[in-house]
């Protein structure tokens, strides 16, 4: 099963598509037991024999292995406090469908919300998925504390939520039912598909995701590991306090940085109505208006003081900004990377760097579905036929 | 060498003393290959043989297996703001012989006290260690930003040092010479022996610890793993930034934690000389000078704050208290509580608890010592002698 794992991983996150030679010089394993463990990751549609290319040394051509197409299906979901939204994708990472809801789900009732989650999902499931495609499993994002072991959000403040059953009201749909069902923090999800935009460049990355809407959240990841804490409940950096007698927050503490550099929190200090789209803001600071840009300069201040603070506590020098604070990073990342200069102990001798997620629009869709084959990344053999 | 390291792990961190059947079921190795690597390591002079002791079964009695005392020996060094200091300790984890100078050393030619540790240790060494005892590595922890790599301490705000080559400068006494000599934020050194401590209860504990001198430096544990970062620079909490327009802080930012809740800001905030003892302000408190005990009351609510965002971002609820917080913590205590109820976004699942430190008054001491053995148990095959 871990050699089984070894392979698949390999096959799966190694760019040009890996012989199976190459597959046994990079993990240690002889060719013979590579062949046999690539027979049954190709019998089991996991891996797909590519053209063969004609090699400069004499023999037979090495064949080319990629992870198989439209055969093992993953489903990333999530609510947001202003979307909810699901993608399908398969195991060579392409994206098949995506479908994003915009609505206000502040105050919601989660049955309800949950409930046409679900429904969308299904209808999206079985429109993309063929009746013989194999589903992995569903991963929903959500914005709060997540117990994941116990099927329950047991936080957001943003939506408003408490204790909510997650597990039990969501995924009945019959085309979702027998796939296992995960939650996962949003952050910590979108975290997960930034380290995948990233692994190109560097395949064990260290960096703080930062993103923001109503709340701010944020993720750490180590040498690609994510440090997701005792309970998976780390990466709370909207509720680093900022002035311990500052305005009240949504969780009942006060001076948090949300209340500096949450969507709500910007469009007030630029005079803008908080129900306004965060276009407006944009606009405004398009147009050239003065006091939105010293506006949201100040909230790139705070936003920079907490993330030092972060940074001085985990160590991580690379920032990397999402949700509404990739349209605003023209604005705010001055005033961050001020803060980070100034206030990191370890600055001058490990720069910090701040830079824009690469990830796209809606990375916790992406990044729950990475979750889901993460899994099957770790042990395969649920997915593979019994060896002869 | 994996499977010699399994081994010795399992005999150095178990209780009761284990046999080789014990080890044989706990690390899934056969008796004969367990049976061969004990040889090993009882030849080696890094395992010793108990007393044999009868087993209810028929067959040979069971014979415990222990490290070795006095055969490996490990040295612990420490240069902070008012103290330097060293222990020798063996495989066995007996502390031979411990020795600590107090003087204040901030501001100090760095020279002239790596020469005066570097003495001191040679001397203890000397002393300690006999002619045929082996010394495993000496390890020397600091109170601010380690390059081990480099063998550079890069900073430390409160001795005032920056860029100095500490691996030039210390460990040439010819007691010392040839053991290898590796470099440790002290923090980190102290949380190790706190895990150590800990271990006997849990084997994989998860905390942050906090301790205090003039400055305020923490470690973060997570299921028995040190999270030290991308460069081992984590921890840094005493540069939280608690207001953003605060006091001026050595480390040259504004408003740090150390500015509240550091011992020169202790002292000064209870109207007592900052050159005067800590003991001065306990002996304060135990009188019950009012003023003192409301003092020290706020500091430790700021405390509190810095802790809460630190719980926040990296999910550890347990909390040590080690260093001048040790004496003090009657009167930190309830303020840190508080802010960890009101300000921990998962506390109502998760409640924070707030303990003192178990691992003695000088913990990066031992915890230094512990590093050096972690290299041990980790690759024992330099201590072994080659098998026959």
């Amino acid at each position: 099963m871990h050699n089984l794992a070894l392979v698949l991983r390999h096959v799966v996150r190694t760019q040009p598509a890996p012989s199976r030679a190459d597959i046994a010089a990079a993990t240690g394993l002889t060719r013979a037991t590579v062949s046999d463990l690539v027979q049954t990751l190709v019998a089991s549609r996991l891996v797909d024999e590519l053209a063969a290319h004609a090699t400069a040394r004499a023999g037979r051509p090495a064949v080319p292995l990629a992870p198989a197409g439209r055969t093992l299906f993953a489903v990333g979901a999530e609510v947001n406090v202003d979307y909810m939204g699901v993608v399908v994708m398969d195991l060579a990472g392409e994206v098949l469908a995506e479908q994003v809801i915009d609505a206000d789900y502040r105050a919601s009732d989660p049955a309800e919300v949950l409930h046409a989650l679900d429904d969308l999902c299904g209808r999206v499931v079985a429109k993309t998925v063929p009746r013989a495609g194999r589903l992995a499993g569903v991963c929903l994002a959500l914005p709060g504390l997540v117990d994941d072991e116990e099927g329950m959000l047991r936080r957001a403040p943003n939506l408003g939520w408490r204790e909510i059953q997650v597990r039990e009201l969501f995924a009945h749909h019959r085309r979702l039912r027998p796939a296992p069902v995960r939650l996962m923090n949003e952050a910590n999800a979108a975290a997960l598909a930034e380290a995948g935009a990233l692994a190109a460049t560097d395949p064990h990355p260290s960096f703080l995701y930062v993103s923001a809407d109503i709340g701010v959240g944020s993720a750490i990841v180590v040498g690609g590991q994510m440090m997701a804490g005792g309970r998976g409940w780390s990466g709370e950096l909207g509720h680093t306090v900022l002035d311990p007698a500052g305005p009240v927050c949504n969780c009942g503490s006060r001076g948090c940085l949300e209340q500096y550099a949450g969507k709500d929190a910007l469009l007030r200090a630029c005079g803008i109505d908080v129900g306004e789209p965060l276009h407006a803001l944009v606009a405004a600071l398009r147009r050239g208006d003065q006091g939105c840009a010293r506006a949201v300069g100040r909230a790139g201040e705070m936003l920079g003081v907490a993330i030092a603070n972060a940074v001085n506590l985990v160590d991580v020098h690379l920032l990397i900004l999402g949700g509404i604070y990739l349209p605003l990073s023209e604005w705010l990342v001055p005033g961050i990377q001020a803060a980070l200069d100034h206030r990191v102990l370890s600055a001058p001798w490990a720069p910090c760097r701040v830079q824009a997620a690469a990830s796209g629009p809606r990375p916790a869709l992406v990044g729950a579905a990475d979750a889901v084959f993460d899994r099957v990344l770790t042990d395969p053999s649920p997915w593979c036929l019994p060896a002869d």
